[in-house]
């Protein structure tokens, strides 16, 4: 016998859908949502239903935002002279949360993986050729994933951008701060050799 | 510079609100939430708001129920002379899982706990007692929670019941199965202990 009314039941399957959300946690989750005052949950509802229906994507940098153009390329504070490009708005979090870079950025919004099926016109490369047009933009500094497809599209990038006059770096690889040199992988461990610098 | 929009921040606080959510976790789904399609995200949060508004607590064992009356009052597949006595609906949907169990059920909602300020009255106590009027019910299953709250809940109950006629049982303490017996507290062990029976 079901021990749960049918919408208990149902809101447990939906959240149970959520990545990382088990059956066990849904279930928790759904006995706390009846707990919550009417007012409580319909704000959290009504957040789901804002984010999804009020972001877009800026039409610059491909980066999330509520209007046209993001936060970052309609700021008088940002460094109109460098961008970053990365595969995803989560990557954008990651290097504010540095404090450490001040300039614009481009989204990509994936890499190049032949294997998937995904070329250079599958993700978002073309839009970033217009930004450099300017003159403006004088370093590229490229922060895809350190895997096979990161690779492969900062590759690409490279040679598209270069014969423009502009600047291409590549953040470094190497050994994460913190962790061990013993259980650094050899790839990683070569990297870093490779990118070691004079002290 | 805040890198979200401002209703994925909104989205991100209010996930971050749910017990055993973290930023991090409420960040990772915000950005699933933005990937799915606007159906989804609405499915998602009508099924909410339909859980919270349309479940309230069936007006006889004060289970969880859509209607006026929960499941298992309403079947006639149920043993109708027992009761088991618990503290909440999850203790319901635990008694289930065991699929050892065909009476009904007595949602307590709470235990006494006079540290608390929760006597008899707080607790839903009352209601039980024109249940057992009609002379149907034959034996009171108590399943409150094993600690001082559930004891002295137990207690109280079974001198309130047991003049009635009614025979009045409380489930079982002792080593879970699959535990080490090494590592049970002396508490169990001497429940456990006590409540030994001939095999």
């Amino acid at each position: 016998m079901n021990p749960y009314p049918r919408p208990m039941g149902k809101l447990i399957g939906e959240l149970s859908k959520l990545p990382g959300i088990g059956p066990k946690t849904a279930r928790r989750l759904s006995f706390y949502i009846l707990g919550q005052s009417k007012n409580e949950v319909k704000t959290l509802s009504d957040a789901l239903i804002e984010a999804r229906d009020k972001i877009n994507y800026c039409s610059r940098c491909n980066h999330l935002t509520e209007g046209d153009i993001c936060s970052f390329c309609s700021s008088d504070e940002r460094d109109l002279s460098i961008i970053c490009v990365v595969e995803s708005p989560r990557d954008v979090v990651a290097m504010e949360k540095t404090g450490e870079y001040n300039g614009l950025y481009h989204v990509l919004h994936g890499a190049i993986s032949p294997m998937d099926g995904i070329g250079p016109d599958q993700i978002k490369i073309r839009s970033l050729m217009p930004r450099l047009e300017k003159g403006e933009v004088e370093e590229i500094i490229i922060a895809t994933d350190p895997n096979a497809e990161g690779d492969a599209t900062a590759m690409y990038l490279a040679k598209l951008i270069k014969p423009l006059g502009v600047k291409v770096t590549r953040i470094a690889h190497g050994i994460p701060v913190g962790g061990d040199l013993e259980y650094a992988d050899e790839v990683t461990l070569s990297k870093a050799l490779e990118g070691r610098r004079e002290i």
